[in-house]
């Protein structure tokens, strides 16, 4: 990890939410997790990280308290799955944000979107975190991803 | 800048949109600019930076087409501020996503909170993009923030 400044004690929220979020890999650990890839092997394949930046942002979320490890066994040796804390979960909106945003922004190499559903109606979301046939909340229990690697497969998130 | 992953040509819009906005200090500098802050002394005195820091995010933002530089002269020689374009202006969600989850999970060292509203109606609101009461987006030019550096003053944000 390069030095970086510390916002942990700014005045502004935004500040202090970028220290912990403000790196590109911690997010993208963040989405895995939603989507269920929560064994470090997978991580690694999906993201195509080093073992060094995928350990150093596991623990960094760990010791932030957005993930917890939960143990496993493969058979052969005590191994751990990570999971998503409520404040974990609730970097959900910042996801979807940055999704449309790259939607709207960005060109998509395969010409496919990513869309944000309501799990509890099914509609359509171009909201972070509200759905407004339900006047209420998108949550990670409560929201799907149609990703551009599957369109038409609808993955309910999850802790 | 250390050497970094490159996620533009990535198929997911949330690893596209953090190759671009995916570092504390792009979007701060995007924080102050839709609070008027538009030029480069005000920017670094509030930011803190350094001058190699705050140039480089600059270009950045220009050469991906978030900001653009506009002329002003300050009596003695040709000088430039900063403005936010269309582009720009929709990570607006992104840093209202990551303000509401830094008052949720992280601890202001003053007390004070950040709060948005809705420029329209006055009402606050809880949410990233969107306005319960006028069932309307919140964008640039329809949200006020009130910041915790500076509680009861609200805020008109701008391009």
């Amino acid at each position: 990890m390069p030095l970086r400044s510390d916002w942990s004690s700014a005045v502004c929220p935004i500040a202090r939410g970028l220290d912990v979020l403000g790196d590109p890999w911690t997010l993208l650990v963040l989405r895995e997790l939603m989507l269920g890839n929560r064994r470090y092997d997978g991580l690694r394949g999906i993201l195509g990280s080093s073992d060094n930046v995928l350990s150093d942002r596991l623990s960094r979320l760990v010791d932030a308290g957005l993930v917890v490890r939960k143990p496993y066994s493969d058979g052969v040796r005590p191994r751990y799955e990570y999971h998503l804390t409520e404040s974990g979960a609730q970097t959900l909106p910042v996801l979807n944000a940055l999704a449309k945003w790259g939607e709207a922004n960005t060109e998509s190499p395969t010409g496919n979107e990513m869309r944000v559903y309501c799990a509890r109606c099914g509609t359509q979301s171009a909201l972070a975190d509200w759905c407004t046939h339900c006047e209420a909340s998108l949550e990670v229990e409560s929201t799907e991803w149609e990703r551009p690697v599957a369109p038409g497969v609808l993955i309910e998130l999850a802790r």
